[in-house]
């Protein structure tokens, strides 16, 4: 099964709790509570990331991305966006180059300013 | 085209990056620098993802989702991983329901204590 | 010295910064930018203290803790608000007594439960 | 009381929590658990603080303020440090004279290449 099938079929799982039973999902509970309580996930989420990442185990880090990317894929359900969305706008800064040359100039000249001062 | 040729090309492009001159591409640049500054990125783009979600303006959100996964898979790469992996575990989560399952007897405990406690 | 006169100047040396020349201030550069800017540092810093929690490195901890904390004081700044009210909220919660007992209950059920699924 | 007492008392009643009842003391499960804990807590409150930024209520935004720096604290004792270091940090950098000085130039030049972008 592709990727694409991965994360649509999850994006629509994802949607269908949506207004379902707060004590039978817990996706339909975090509709229920709202974009905040979503938001905090992507925070405390991406905290673990960063901590799996300094600790440079790959399985820890497989699955604090993976709850990564479902919390982002249920803040993105609740403004009525989809994961196709992202990828489009990841497919839009097609192979990288534009974002790169964008990106590297900003970096460059900050790392200049930093050596600089140090 | 499929999401799986969208982030396995991303992933691929990610790779090629890698010991390639840090002066011309912005990927190159976050391999030379090493994991922190990849981290500190995801640090980074986690809170533009707070803050769009708090926004609720759909194009702003999509776009830091997008800052997001692109530095994510940067840091996979740097552990020899790529978004298949993540998928995969996503898909492990079969329909969420053992996920959710888990995820909500743990959230149904906390808010019962909280609410004693308001 | 004691450290209320150590926030208490700093707060005050942040606020002679407001309305300040952008050019030759920082912190007149973050309120002339606005709170999203401010709060991204905030994001970003608490990633480094994270990062520099990971490390051990006692130097670079109390560093970033001081970033951490100087940022979030430029946040209470722009909402008209100082350091002594941080203070005075942590007073409140005098000798930790309430919040310990409070934080322990909500603690104490949230790894009952994630133990019984483990 | 001054904040100095403030801090430093605090510091103290965290201090004595140091292999205490985890049972009875939320810092004393902290210190448990381990600087993991301690730090996953600390980037979900800066997101908490973060939110309450964007949603501009001072009550929240100081009471969330409050939450991060006390788990900075708890951090920081975890390895053997005081708010006293932190303050000393701050002091140090004088008047942010020395600080902004540095900042401002790293900002304006990120500032100038962004916009040349843009």
């Amino acid at each position: 099964m592709s990727s694409n099938d991965t994360l649509a079929r999850l994006a629509a799982v994802i949607e269908s709790r949506r207004g379902g039973d707060p004590e039978r999902s817990y996706v339909a509970r975090l509709f229920a509570k709202g974009t905040d309580a979503m938001l905090k996930k992507v925070g405390e989420e991406a905290t673990e990331v960063v901590m799996a990442g300094k600790d440079g185990q790959p399985d820890k880090l497989v699955a604090e991305v993976a709850d990564l990317w479902f919390h982002t894929m249920v803040v993105l359900a609740a403004h009525g966006l989809k994961p196709a969305h992202v990828l489009a706008e990841l497919e839009r800064r097609e192979g990288l180059s534009g974002l790169e040359e964008f990106a590297l100039r900003k970096a460059r000249d900050r790392e200049q300013t930093e050596s600089g001062d140090a």
